[in-house]
């Protein structure tokens, strides 16, 4: 006859194959996790509080290199095989791996740990030094301590707090929660973390091709950028390409007073305006000649994707202060058609520092976001044949005097970034569909698909020189103040994070 | 029988009826003056540099102050009765008056003695220490002894040597000139200089209405503002008038990405240069419905008058490196039609300080120029409404969260300037005939005369309240960067000031 404490094994060892059947299902590993996570929110917020202190600017080498060594510590904790991926002067790549026992299929999580440059004094606290408050700095947030119980309302602040640090934590709460569980993974585990993602990832193509054998994986996650304005989570398939460019035009060789020649001497702002309106209607519509020529129009199951997805317009007019958006698309609609964005404009002065002058010249800066299959060459190419079919003679340095003298209209065209062209992922990506059918498990909500995010990543480079197929799964709150000040994360956008990556990486 | 002493003395009295006769003609009094100069050019220049010497920025009372002084005592040590006319919180105007035995009219000489602002960077040489240079700083002008021979080619570099403190030393030097020849002046004589010309003048008004009749003059000559470009001397019998706006629009109430919402989002800068554009054509065509209306159109005698000067346009395209300028009419023409001049635009960053941002705001500084019988307040009716008739709300501060809600579009109109009219007196005014006649006879080449200057002074103002006629005496080289950096006055132009005012002093 079984003694007490046998009988307590059996009974224990009976409940034991209950587990599987729960945990096989993502909801159930999500729950698990969720319940973990619950009992350890002080720990991952102060690993996550220690890794946003350590400033992060792609350009300070040494500081980079803190930011990869910490990382490296925390991967290694964690059972990976962790390198350094280095380009000379550039902060190196962290790449690291973790194989499963029987695993057929290799997972590759992208997220980057550089931030952009900040500006302190923007800034209602340090930006590298994290604090917690109950709501965004713009709506009157106020400091809370940065200890437990935490209302998954408020929002911890600091630079890369949403992009893009927060994935590394995330992930590392994912699987230590899925180890404490004694939950395997259903895939090998690779990371490639970016260390100058903000600066336009310039080497980043050196480095995949450098290692394309250690960069083989059946799938890119990028983990970067914000979820669905919805604060619904979103599987999306694209990004926009991005290049841009300074348009300089001319004046007088010198300032003149604007009342003994004005009406005589041309007006560089004058004619700034009257090139950039030949370019771009008021509407947003590119006038070039030719600009639209390697658009790929969306597909069938591109704007079905966007009909599922809940409308935004509305909701984001009202947050913005916008009366009426430049289209009577909705938003998910627009950012698919290329865009020339005029980001900046400067000549003389205004207010107190204006001068009774006409300029010598007046400069816009232009950023263009290109979708499939647009290339940064071919835009150049037809915006300077345009530039030049104004009657300007185009130039890419500053011009000579003999140059003025000859030619009565100058434009100088400084294309500052050598720019990249987009990236889209079929939507029936038979991989993709997978990650999609695990996540819309996790919620009551159906999971939002949607064809392109409208902000650049360059994720071809990974399918060019890999072959992977990408596909992008965010975490932060769309309101996180991405590249400006008072970046932050909502808590609760981090904590499902943990039970996105826990439910992917152990049923993909 | 005469002595040789005695005849000697005799020849010489006999001599003296011949001078009266030479002297009676202005080209006379020109030629003795020019001797005294010749004899005196090192202490002309002296006194002028240490004029010079005294900065004399508006703003800075006491600086005013040191200036007024010194002014003062030029003028004491030449015979004037001095007095400082003063309004609260503004450098005093400096009020001269030299009676003349037997004159029966009286000349006012306005000129002024503050400068504009500097920036000593922007300098080749410190803008209060006076310099001597073969040439402009753009050309490559070399420093020279400030020390005798001068070559009445080289310039004096300081802020002020041409606008407006070079009338004053050349009436000393007159007045000296005049003296030491025994020749009487014609005329009363009264100065009033000016001490805000350059900040706007804003107490004029008053000074002039607290002292109308010590200011009773037959006509005011305006000693400032350039010759004409061909070098000849020139009688200008206008100004344009002066008033501006900054001209702001806005976009979402916060910076947003220019990915994931351009096309969308309401792009400020696209819709500045779009209203610019409602507003003011490539050519410089004003295109605000009534802007027009009060608009005298010039007067035959005006036009006459400008087909009668040498036409400057291929020189100064050449100078200013223009290739074609915004109109076919020549410049004097030009400036005789209202202008709306785009002297400066703002928003976001180019260049390296480009972020990929939708702006919240652009705003524009625009000066306006106004010709007969143009008012800055209709201006600024038309202009409110056909701003208005863009579809815009017209705010003139900050707009508020609500308005901002309550309309798509909102434009913020900052009439930083009070402004005012233009200013012309008729070509056949009798007295500045006679001064024309006086100043024709100095030179080989005929005078010219120009309905107005491009530029703007606050002539309306003496007109209304002292019913005095004014035309404008100018003596500056129109290359003196009047306003600018390297401020300068060639010396030759110092040298025909003096004859100028001696032949004026002596002949009306």
């Amino acid at each position: 006859m079984p003694t007490a404490p046998l009988l307590i094994a059996l009974a224990t060892a009976l409940t034991l194959p209950i587990a599987p059947p729960l945990l096989a299902d993502p909801a159930g590993v999500a729950a698990e996790v969720r319940t973990w996570r619950q009992a350890h929110e002080q720990d991952i917020l102060d690993g996550f509080a220690q890794l946003l202190s350590l400033p992060n600017v792609a350009s300070d080498l040494p500081d980079m290199r803190r930011n990869a060594a910490h990382i490296s510590g925390l991967l290694q904790e964690r059972g990976f095989t962790v390198s350094l991926l280095e380009a000379e002067g550039a902060p190196p790549a962290v790449f690291a791996e973790r194989r499963t026992p029987g695993a057929d299929r290799t997972l590759m999580i992208y997220a980057h740990y550089d931030g952009q440059p900040v500006n302190p004094d923007d800034w209602a606290s340090d930006p590298w030094t994290p604090v917690l408050r109950d709501a965004p700095v713009e709506l009157g947030g106020r400091l809370l301590p940065m200890a437990a119980p935490f209302d998954p309302g408020s929002r911890i602040f600091a630079r890369s707090a949403g992009d893009d640090k927060a994935p590394i934590v995330a992930l590392a709460a994912a699987l230590d929660a899925l180890g404490a569980a004694g939950i395997e993974l259903s895939v090998n585990l690779k990371l490639f973390l970016d260390g100058e993602e903000e600066s336009g990832s310039p080497h980043l193509q050196q480095v995949l091709s450098a290692h394309r054998d250690k960069l083989a994986a059946d799938l890119w996650l990028f983990c970067d950028g914000p979820v669905h304005q919805s604060r619904r989570w979103q599987l999306v398939y694209g990004v926009r390409g991005a290049t841009g460019f300074d348009l300089t035009v001319y004046g007088p060789n010198r300032p003149l007073h604007s009342g003994h020649y004005g009406n005589w001497a041309p007006n560089p702002i004058a004619r700034l305006l009257e090139l950039i309106g030949s370019m771009r209607a008021p509407d947003g519509r590119i006038l070039v000649d030719g600009y639209a020529a390697e658009v790929e129009p969306p597909s069938l199951a591109e704007l079905a994707a966007i009909e599922a997805a809940p409308p935004m317009d509305a909701a984001l007019q009202a947050e913005f202060g916008i009366g009426q958006p430049e289209t009577d698309e909705r938003v998910e609609l627009a950012i698919l058609r290329p865009a020339m964005n005029l980001r900046g404009i400067r000549s003389g002065g205004v207010g107190a520092e204006a001068t009774n002058s006409i300029q010598t010249a007046a400069t816009a800066s232009i950023g263009l976001r290109l979708v499939p299959d647009q290339t940064p060459a071919y835009l150049r190419e037809v915006i300077e044949r345009h530039v030049a079919g104004q009657g300007y003679f185009v130039v890419h340095d500053e011009p000579t005097a003999d140059q003025r003298a000859a030619h009565d209209r100058i434009a100088r065209l400084d294309w500052r970034e050598a720019g990249y062209p987009a990236y889209r992922a079929p939507m029936d990506l038979p991989i993709a569909q997978e990650v999609a059918a695990i996540l819309d498990g996790l919620r009551d909500e159906p999971l939002i698909q949607l064809p392109s995010m409208g902000g650049s990543l360059p994720i071809y480079l990974v399918e060019q020189e890999t072959g992977a197929p990408v596909v992008i799964l965010p975490v932060a709150n769309h309101d996180n103040n991405q590249h400006g000040r008072n970046e932050n994360l909502r808590l609760q956008n981090l904590w499902d994070a943990i039970e996105i990556y826990a439910a992917v990486l152990t049923h993909l």
